[in-house]
């Protein structure tokens, strides 16, 4: 009875566990160092606040079940319910802009495929309580200083920026009638999962003429660089629209954060979420292979659906498992990212034996990455084996030496050279020697 | 419709998640500098999986569900069955021995409490394939070590040991007849939790007469330091056994280790858990006011009995509950565990606003943890107060100097000492002034 973990979720040996530790650490890190503050929630919810956000229609991809109490639970499949419900139960009490972030595991009830498993890790970065355009830029700044810091360069990575009120606008000049507005939003956020013909025949069903399916299209394709808004109002009429003015101060920040290189205007992208409400955004990987890495926007009106005060946000979700495809297709993912020790200490006669676990305490006490052999063995040769199998950078040797309190440290990684050290102290620094 | 987080969990604000941090990070470290591997497995996993190792019972304890394809899922409960089952899928491939860590969040459906949560945190050391004592030596290391690293001392904690075995043997002796062995255990286990009269019916129902149930009660109170195993092996009469020589060897590493003063013997520590086969220790709070801070022991034939080869093993785990309290009683709970901003950015003039993004940017490229107002007030006093009021150090101060590359660095903590610095690099350090 060999027992698999179920379909759709990994595990994690220690190589496995290094990669993911590799993003979730550099998600951790870039977040602090960009302002945002670490929250979590339960990794289980009430299965009505799911409802609350998205419908009946959600309970389908989730994992659910009873308490003993009778209560119906469900596993989160996303943070921002837990999001929200945090920042209305003490809204009025936190000082804002309030920056948070996560990191949790979600869990969907869906088929796995590529780019989707039924467990997975999700960054979240959510400014609230701060209507300005300066708080879009910088929830776009965060993602693009973690995708630098993975290595990725302006030309592995696009940002793609729309606004639903502008694009809104656009279809409503276009003939879509107010009440097909969510729809014509599903339709272009689908466009890239379905045939022209399909694409076609949806628009149709807007209520679009033929010459304004195309003019849809078009719309859906339009792409603008940071820097050339107004070529793109001009395009589309829109010159001296409110929400234009929004994008031309988010444009602005952009272009003073000095990451205008990574982003890009694409009308083309609405999100499919009915809860957001000005900019939105998307960033894939450049050759558009993948799955999006993140998507995000500003969604001003959720915390007063969880019975907050108003409170306008803006935020982003960057899942683990597209973003590590494109990091191994790029090279870019480390091959030696489990921790190496930084000493193994082997024992070459039984006096020295005894000497070895008080000094392995001292190093790890120091703070030192330190393993030693189980084995009883004093051959020289097999214990350095053992040392270099995993991964140790020196090797500190006890033999008769340590009756005068010496030991030998050997860098496994440099030619083998040795040196003597005082066993107390065996990590010391080399003294630096003069230049002739 | 407020809607609350279910009963037994917890919402982590950034003061409750910089606190659980200080423990993970504190596990992390410590796990990494004793040589252990993370690992990790699903949140879930089939139900079947928590049946092998403790039967149909533990059904109850479990929240589970079903999938789509009418899978029988259970959210972990504890990680051991995880482990068992990917040690067993590649036993013959892993280098030995296996030394693997992980920090779960676990889930269990029981009653809240105090020292108990239906979400928790737990830290798992194991180490696999060894039956040296060396083994359960270095587990118990690992946990002293953490404990240590959390600013706890000898005087504060007791890591109770005992062995399965020995007491077995000394049950035996007192006349428990073989099928009650475990019932006899699990009435040792639970003998803090009942009073003296519960505990006497409970020896009574094991065959044992009023005189064998008074030395049984003395047996589950017997307690030696490490260093007197004779002591105990001379009052118990078990001179000579096998289980006594492991004991004798775990005696001589502890002290080797210098871990000693920390540890005890203890015959009433069984653990109520019948898959643990040699070594089984808990670690409490010397008070004993607080339910276990962790619990281990040695279990050579779990692998086995998930379809794996024969592999030796020894492990313990320790949840964030119970330890979060003792570190509050203590006062060892850091205050301000939230991570400080290295640098909070101001400008004073509509030019110094202009260039505020830019050297934000470049802040935190370089690393530091950088923060800067939304609003735009250019008046100083209410600047210096948001960048106080988040913790910042230093507030960088822009001005009409930025036309030369000029700034100013405030120190916040140092009653406000304050200095020029190029605006490329304004976190230069300061240059040292030689004494006169």
């Amino acid at each position: 009875m060999k027992l698999q973990h179920p379909p759709g979720t990994k595990d994690f040996f220690p190589e496995d566990a290094a990669k993911r530790s590799h993003i979730l650490d550099t998600w951790r890190r870039v977040s602090i160092r960009n302002g945002f503050e670490l929250v979590d929630g339960p990794v289980f919810e009430l299965l009505e606040l799911y409802k609350v956000k998205s419908g009946e229609g959600i309970v389908n991809e989730l994992f659910h079940f009873q308490d003993r109490g009778g209560r119906e639970l469900a596993i989160r499949p996303e943070f921002t319910p837990t999001l929200a419900r945090m920042v209305a139960s003490r809204a009025n009490a936190l000082p804002k802009p309030i920056k948070w972030f996560c990191m949790p595991n979600l869990c969907r009830a869906e088929r796995p495929q590529r780019g989707r498993l039924r467990e997975f890790w999700q960054w979240n970065v959510d400014v609230l309580g701060s209507d300005s355009p300066i708080a879009d830029a910088e929830s776009i700044l965060a993602a693009v200083d973690a995708l630098h810091a993975f290595g990725l360069r302006p030309e592995h990575i696009r940002v793609k920026i729309s606004h639903r009120q502008t694009v809104k606008l656009v279809l409503e000049k276009l003939g879509v009638p107010d009440e097909k507005i969510m729809p014509a939003f599903e339709l272009l956020d689908g466009r890239d999962k379905m045939t022209a013909e399909e694409f076609s025949q949806g628009a149709a069903k807007l209520g679009l003429t033929p010459d304004r399916v195309e003019r849809f299209d078009q719309v859906g394709r339009m792409s603008y660089p940071v820097g050339k808004l107004d070529a793109m109002a001009r395009a589309l009429s829109l010159e001296g629209l409110e929400s234009m003015g929004e994008l031309m101060a988010l444009d602005e920040t952009l272009r003073a954060f000095d990451i205008a290189d990574w982003c890009e205007y694409d009308m083309g992208i609405v999100r499919g979420l009915a809860y957001y409400t000005g900019t939105v955004y998307e960033i894939h990987e450049a050759s558009g292979a993948e799955r999006a890495i993140a998507g995000g926007g500003r969604y001003d009106k959720l915390i007063e659906l969880f019975d907050g005060p108003p409170t306008p946000a803006v935020g982003f979700g960057m899942g683990n498992v597209v973003l590590e495809h494109v990091l191994i297709d790029k090279g870019l993912m480390p091959t030696d990212a489990m921790p190496r020790p930084d000493v193994f200490v082997i024992a070459l006669t039984d006096d020295a034996a005894k000497a070895l676990p008080g000094t392995v305490r001292r190093l790890r006490l120091d703070g030192w990455h330190t393993r030693f052999s189980y084995r009883s063995s004093r051959n020289v040769g097999k214990l350095l084996k053992e040392a270099d199998q995993c991964g140790a950078v020196r090797a500190l040797i006890l033999d008769d030496g340590v009756q005068s309190g010496k030991a030998k440290l050997k860098m496994l990684q440099e030619q083998g050279r040795e040196r003597e050290v005082p066993l107390e102290n065996p990590m010391t620094p080399e003294p630096k020697v003069e230049a002739d």
